[in-house]
């Protein structure tokens, strides 16, 4: 298994074959053993089969082809609405309408959501995460009816691969691991971790490609802009207020 | 390892064995393989194996006992500093102190941190998620010295088991799956879902030893009170601000 996830890959493209639904509830029933904050479970989990569903899922994702070629799109939220539900039946006042309890419930749908790709995978399903959910949570909500309490946080297609695309690189596990305490970077030690990334001709490609002069400059000008990300947070926060949490 | 995954449960007690670095090298790296935004790999982990390092995080995790115990202790968090320092150093000018980035931070740090910890599951060692993180992030910033656009999210303990506790239980998996929209619950379904965890002898012992009424009670009145959510909602938004992510 450690091999499997060692040699995955995001995979875009799907065949045809369905997916069993007693497949999937298998790899959600695994799934749901992941930890989670304090055994209350503060996520849920839409799965969209439906050809019209998806189609209105689309656009939120910027009609990016997965969501409406993958045999199952599945939207993971954070969810403290069912948690609320069950206090307030039970001569209990949950104080939960707060942005801790947002950050909790996120987490609780992350690692719900990657047990689930790693579970995936090792049956021999291919993935992709969209992280456009986060960007255009309101419009997810009201195509999938989200109650208060309820924030979409990623989307994740699957199915089976239509292909094996080429692993893409990451960086030097030094860039990534500190040691006893946080090593801030240097201009050497920021020269050093991403010089073979920079040197990939995949990626001395993708610069020539958005005709820019940095492989930073490909993300900050092009697919992550500052303008981008600002209206994109005001979105988020006006959702977080909408549904309760902030 | 489907089935390493169905049997797991969260290990609290750890044997005075090391986890040597090779292993936890080559399971950080499998970790790295999990999905994240746009292949920027916007996280970092901080590794804690001196005890006097650990001394000084457990009153944040108000002293929960594992944080001492554990040979490993791993601080996963959400970092966009790395990436806003390359591209500072390639002429590219990155808008990344906002909160979409903060969320994207948080879910590549959570995809990282959860495929650590089924790879680590799968070589025989046993992990805990401490939730504090999220609550005391303002005195780990100070204890592992994080710099502007890094907020520890979770923190995980590891070790070798010590024991193997009883699995705990989770509700139905209908309680957390919702079939093409959002089917908010009802109180019927309220009952349906949550009888069982209700009618378990070790829930009910719960509800007696904290004088509760209703399980639901022990959350709202003693763990997860509306005063310490509100009071660390403000801490952590503090952090964000702080950290220069609002």
């Amino acid at each position: 298994m450690l091999e499997n996830m060692k040699n995955r890959r995001t995979i875009r493209k799907y065949t045809t074959q369905d997916i069993p639904d007693a497949l999937l509830n298998e790899l959600l029933e695994v799934a749901a053993r992941a930890s989670n904050t304090g055994n209350m479970q503060l996520y849920s989990v839409v799965i969209t089969r439906d050809k019209a569903n998806k189609e209105k899922l689309a656009p939120a994702h910027f009609n990016q082809p997965m969501i409406t070629a993958a045999p199952v799109v599945l939207t993971f939220c954070a969810d403290a609405n069912r948690f609320v539900k069950w206090a307030e039946l039970r001569d209990a006042v949950a104080g939960f309408d707060n942005f801790q309890t947002f950050i909790a419930s996120t987490i609780d749908a992350m690692l719900f959501a990657q047990s689930f790709c790693t579970a995936a995978e090792e049956k021999g399903l291919g993935i992709c995460y969209l992280g456009t959910t986060a960007y255009n949570a309101d419009k997810i909500i009201d195509a999938l009816s989200l109650p208060r309490l309820v924030v979409p946080i990623v989307t994740v297609t699957v199915g089976y691969p239509d292909g094996m695309p080429e692993q893409v690189e990451r960086l030097p596990l030094g860039a990534v691991v500190h040691q006893e305490v946080y090593t801030d970077y240097t201009s050497a030690s920021i020269d050093a971790l991403y010089h073979d990334k920079e040197e990939l001709e995949v990626n001395k490609q993708f610069v020539r490609e958005n005709d820019k002069k940095t492989l930073a400059q490909v993300f900050t000008d092009v697919r992550y802009t500052k303008a981008n990300n600002e209206y994109f947070s005001d979105v988020l926060l006006k959702v977080l207020k909408g549904q309760g949490f902030l």
